[in-house]
């Protein structure tokens, strides 16, 4: 806090902007001007004119608005070429862009996808009639095209038609339009393949951001990718000449009588799926066989398979670190947008705060007017009151801080009689000393080791009997002790502040629910007795590598999800298809002709007065709904005996069925490479990263500020002036609270937790300034650009060349 | 080429040297001195005691062999406190250290190995009589005992004692000393489970060292590997305890029953190996209950196994980043002492090139003498006659290369007359035009084509009829005109120095022995004909990635093969236990009691008039003879259905036979997630050199070095005086090359392929000369060998200085 002055500086008259919003620029002339808006809305010209005429207030509403624009848009990596264009771009950009909006676009995504739930073949408890799924279709069809009109407003019929994405919704859209109405009008289903294409529409959902950005990622290491891929079905084939030269003189070898079979039984054993098999009747023959076999595992799985993973990981590196940078210049350039709209002509140097206000209002409309005033004095590094363009940088590292007064009392039980105090304070020393931590240990481990004892004794028989054992009680009341002494030494909101005691608060609740279960006999919650062993968890907190991993799992948690999402949507797609040629197929005791009739064999004979059941239960392996197909296609996924559903379906199709199989095969081998380069690239990244920062505590960025008492009173008046009676009451009870404690001035701390980028920009720190300089040299050569803001460009360039050499020195 | 001083210069004085070597002090207080040689053989007294005494050549002598140890010691990275500390131990070490020694230590150990091939449960084929094995066993273990004595010699008692790897060698020969004369005298063989531990002659093999350093990173691995395991492990047990309570009322379910049984299918499903069937009864039951083994899928194999990799990579990627550094300062510090042994008391700021040729005659016998002196001209930067410690450094790089005197010759056929040189010269320009290669290209895919067709039309029937098939004569005959053009082309040295062409060649040569085999009716020979689809691999020439993968592939193929080593050192240690628990124990319709008794089925019954075999072939995988063990072992390796061949053994043995496959499984597991781990980090490792430095072109290291006719005629008086005649004999032919062509001086060029440690060089170039300041401090803080070396140490230190301002700036 070196900055102390008076803060009637802020309440300095506005000015007029060095910048005019170009929807401003759009309203003047919808009343008579000639300005060519959409080509140079910031033509001096049109600046200087916009400047002369009156209504400064609405003028500074208009570029509020659109510098929270540029900021939304370089927050979401949205492109500035869909940035709104004139006011009537600007309402439907606004319609578009709250999360009412996207709730909808969502739910009538999920309608869609959900639909194939109900439509032949259906899931039997949910099935509806044709005309009931068919009209639901129309309608979730409609609110799309309802979206997507308004998509168009807002983007105009030029930039609509050059964005991609958009337009392949569009020609989705159309197909499905024509194909429900025919749907509709025939009252009975068709081969609908192009249902896979439903996905579309949730991937263009904007909550689907991460999954865009996966699929993108995805593609982008498709070509080294497929080159390894050739490569491995190169040998593939070599393999399968050699082998069909070899062992089809042996007649009793099913596995290489043609080329055909060749070919496909070296696939399946790429995936090892049936390998000791495929080796088997050669092996028996003449031992030495199995030297083509250990070749042929040898070069593909072991070095060309993790070949495949090397290549797909280093892709994955290069484009995680080309997209961080994309990412962050575009941020840079929001930034530079948003602050030449700020500045003002007669102080181009800086943002007010005043005008600083005025953009959060729109950024961020829930901030409170303390938070504002807040980020604010975070982000101005410098002794004037003006936000220099270099702090302004800062923006989206500042704006997401979370402020709370730092508090004066360390424990919640500090106001109580000195009695309680004492007490409280004692079970406070308590729950912190290591011999409380560690009797916990000891007695989940306990708790484990009897869990596992009681579990072995129990053979058989029923476990949920009315008698609640002792034990359980025993070490619930200990859990439950446990929790209290914490609550009460800790406080209920430090207490639940820590995930892992979050995490052992729920594991309690849910025992102590499952005595409940228990004593009064519920069975359909007895499955929360099965949950106990989760006790065990807490074991981890015991050793640093666990919390480590355990937290990284956390961070990473948003980025699985979105995979994981991806993967489903392949799921869906693949899903679909299988539903529309192999639904039905397969059924018990289907496939006798096929290698596989062991395993759909469903025999129900009598031994002696006894039946016995011989089940090869594959064909509950089926594409019959969109459930078992998911399933189905989790098992192909695994790949273990995967051949086993893929020749029962072909035994009862054709031979072209197997390419299904192998496509799907090779989707999620891409998908799954990408997911382990991911999971291998995050943790090595962390790793990497606490290597190099040893030292530093990691809990989150925290940021301390100051405020005077006179500074709260010049907001006041400041918010007076514009009659903001909320902002003004919030302020006073500030105000109410330092006179009541006689301070002159109250601490506030702003957190907010480490984020992947926040890492990236310590570990690329080095390549940030080269990449800034890079973009800046960039901008020196777009002239319009630069023309524009003469006041940014000043303060950049010195900037950029002053970080360089803090970093070199 | 800037130093053309007179030659004359290298002929003066030797002089004293600053050091004496200690076998020398050793000599002389065998004479009747009194010095405490071991612990200070470098005491200035003794130095100057030494100096004053007669025999300067002599002395130089043992400096020369004593400094020629010591770069042998730095670059086979073994440690000083091994040095040989005196005259005896000098002749141990000399005997120790040559490769007729390495060879028998190797022979001995794969006698040892190989005996398990004839020892019950031997290989029908090659089993021997206990007599016989034993007595050949006690042989092999008496030449072990002799190559220890050796050691021990050179080593002395005490440092014998302390070095570990030498100590448990002793032990476990011990062992095998009393176990083979109790087989020698009992005539019986008894359990020898300690035949596993046999391996240890051969790790500690010279020839070995790669296996060495992987044993030694795999076990630097373990620890966090371990942590992640037991996480592993534990979610297995709470997954097992939760599978248990949720299936076992289900009677179907067999894998449910017992916690055992849980624990057991979920540790199989761990690979996958049971997928679908495990989950089979209880999700015909209820479909939901999928959700539990999608969640223990993902939760272990797609998480937890993922984190391993992960743990594993990063573990292995710091460690070998220490072990490069580590070499690289131990062999600066080899290069210290010898440096140190080298300088004169005359001339301390360098050595001459007597002295270094006297080093060379000891370091590499075998390099003649115009290799020494190019050696000392491309170590030697600077304009003195002296080879300073900063230029000295440089050694191991400089001393590999390959010298060779640049041909003035374009290509091989320049000298010949007019007529057949321009045929030759149409020749090369032919081959080596982009037409003639894209041709061959063409040529080979047809020919791949071709040969896909022809197998697919050929089905079953005899392959290897007295036919040849026309298309095999046209295509041999193409590349047989290709190779005769390439080799008469570019000639025969420089067409067989590309690998490709190499590779061609060999190719061809296969295809057309095939042509003889198939033509003369050899059987033996016929899988030759087999290798026809290799031709194909040629098309891998057209795109870059191919070439890069192929390239790295090459340049791994040492480590690899090392890699493959340790895990086959690993499969005897199993095997021979496997052998020793369960050989014998699996035969056809062995285990009908178990669950997978299918699987060994051998049923013979007769259908119609038809005999069928129904075979289960699972027998197959025993443990009869170390070569099925192999075989099974890897099966094991492979993961696929193993649970069978553990099910089956576990059915004639006990349930804790398990625990076998199970240990063998981790292993495997560690072993192969380190392999992937080598193959990711190799690969990533060269691919973000390739992008670091996408300018240069990466075709090994080369150094060009010009010498004038005086150079050469200065130093063949050298070698007049030392009367060396062949040295003497070999300059001179280079002279009167010299005046045949009229020329005043040669350009040599010294090649060598560039190896992982150049790579490294470059990779970590910045964090290199930290290294080396820190090293340097650190001797400073050792102030004897500072002190014995007062040349070395001025020269070092602005070294250090000026080389890191040359980074810095």
């Amino acid at each position: 806090m070196q900055w102390r002055e008076l803060p009637a500086i802020y309440l300095e008259d506005p000015g007029s902007p060095v910048q005019r919003s170009s929807y401003l620029i759009e309203l003047h002339t919808d009343d008579g001007g000639s300005y060519d808006v959409v080509s140079d809305a910031s033509s001096p010209a049109a600046r200087e004119c916009c400047a002369q005429q009156g209504s400064a207030r609405h003028n500074w509403e208009m570029n509020y608005q659109e510098a929270a624009i540029y900021l939304q848009e370089g927050e979401n990596n949205d492109k500035f070429f869909t940035h709104p264009k004139n006011a009537k771009a600007l309402a439907a950009y606004l319609f578009a862009h709250n999360h009412l909006f996207y709730l909808m676009e969502l739910s009538t995504a999920l309608l869609l996808l959900l639909l194939s739930l109900c439509e032949a073949p259906a899931v039997p408890m949910l099935r509806l009639g044709i005309f009931v799924h068919a009209t639901l279709e129309l309608f979730a069809l409609i609110v799309v095209v309802f979206e997507l009109s308004m998509k168009m407003r807002w983007l105009g019929f030029q930039t609509f038609i050059r964005h991609k994405r958009t337009m392949v919704k569009t020609c989705v859209l159309l197909v499905q339009f024509i194909e429900a109405i025919v749907v509709l009008v025939r009252q009975t289903s068709h081969v609908r393949i192009t249902r896979a294409l439903r996905c579309i529409f949730l991937v263009d959902c904007r909550y689907c951001g991460a999954v865009r950005r996966n699929l993108r990622q995805i593609f982008q290491s498709l070509p080294p990718f497929i080159d390894i891929l050739l490569l491995l079905l190169f040998f593939m084939v070599i393999f399968a000449i050699l082998g069909f030269y070899l062992f089809s003189p042996n007649h009793s070898d099913p596995y290489f009588n043609t080329l055909e079979n060749s070919l496909v039984n070296l696939f399946v054993l790429l995936t090892t799926s049936n390998f000791p098999d495929v080796m088997m009747p050669s092996y028996a023959r003449n031992p030495w066989s199995c030297v083509f076999f250990i070749v042929y595992l040898s070069i593909e799985l072991y070095f060309i398979m993790n070949l495949l993973l090397a290549v797909v990981f280093d892709t994955f590196n290069d484009i995680e670190k080309r997209k961080f940078k994309s990412l962050l210049l575009h941020k840079r350039t929001a930034i530079q947008h948003a602050y030449r709209l700020l500045v003002t002509k007669q102080r181009p140097s800086g943002i007010s705060f005043k005008h600083f206000e005025g953009l959060l209002r729109f950024y961020k409309p829930r901030m409170c007017a303390r938070e504002r005033y807040l980020t604010f004095k975070a982000l101005n590094q410098s002794n004037t009151p003006l936000v220099s363009l270099k702090d302004f940088y800062n923006f989206y590292e500042v704006v997401g801080l979370k402020w709370k007064a730092k508090r004066n009392r360390e424990h919640w039980f500090d106001d109580l009689p000195r009695t309680a105090f004492l007490i409280f304070k004692g079970i406070n020393i308590l729950v912190k000393s290591r011999v409380f931590q560690y009797t916990m240990y000891t007695v989940v481990a306990v708790n484990g080791i009897w869990i596992l004892v009681e579990t072995f004794m129990l053979q058989g028989g029923n476990f949920f009997s009315r008698n609640v054992p002792w034990s359980y009680i025993v070490f619930l009341t200990i859990y439950g002790v446990e929790l209290l002494l914490k609550t009460t030494g800790l406080g209920p909101v430090e207490y639940l502040s820590s995930g892992w005691n979050l995490f052992d608060f729920s594991v309690t609740l849910f025992a102590f629910l499952g005595l409940m279960a228990l004593a009064f006999d519920m069975e359909p919650f007895y499955f929360i007795v099965v949950l106990r062993p989760l006790q065990l968890l807490r074991l981890f907190k015991l050793k640093k590598r666990y919390r480590n991993v355990l937290d990284t799992m956390f961070e990473l948690f948003p980025r699985m999800a979105s995979l994981g999402l991806t993967l489903l949507i392949f799921y869906y797609c693949f899903a679909i298809v299988g539903m529309e040629f192999f639904a039905g197929v397969v059924y018990p005791n289907c496939c006798n002709t096929s290698t596989v009739a062991d395993s759909y064999r469903w025999v129900n004979h009598t031994v002696g007065n006894k039946t016995v059941v011989e089940e090869g239960y594959y064909y509950l392996n089926n594409f019959d709904n969109i459930l078992n197909s998911f399933v189905t296609l989790f098992e192909l996924t695994v790949v273990n005996d995967w051949y086993i559903i893929m020749e029962g379906v072909t035994s009862q199709t054709t031979h072209w069925s197997r390419l299904y199989f192998m496509i799907f095969y090779i989707v999620t081998m891409v998908v799954m490479t990408i997911i382990v380069a991911f999971i291998l690239d995050a943790f090595v990244f962390r790793m990497n990263y606490t290597r190099k920062n040893q030292d530093s505590e990691d809990n989150g960025i925290v940021l301390e500020k100051e405020i005077s008492k006179e500074e709260v009173i010049g907001i006041i008046e400041l918010y007076k002036r514009t009659s903001a009676a909320t902002e003004t009451a919030q302020l006073q009870k500030i105000v109410l609270q330092m006179d009541k404690y006689g301070q002159m001035s109250t601490v506030f701390l702003g957190r907010r937790s480490r984020t992947k980028s926040d890492l990236s920009m310590k570990m690329y720190e080095e390549e940030i300034q080269e990449w800034y300089e890079e973009h800046s040299r960039k901008e020196e050569s777009q002239p319009p650009v630069q023309e524009a803001a003469p006041a940014a460009s000043s303060s950049l360039k010195p900037l950029s060349l002053r970080q360089r050499s803090q970093t070199v020195i």
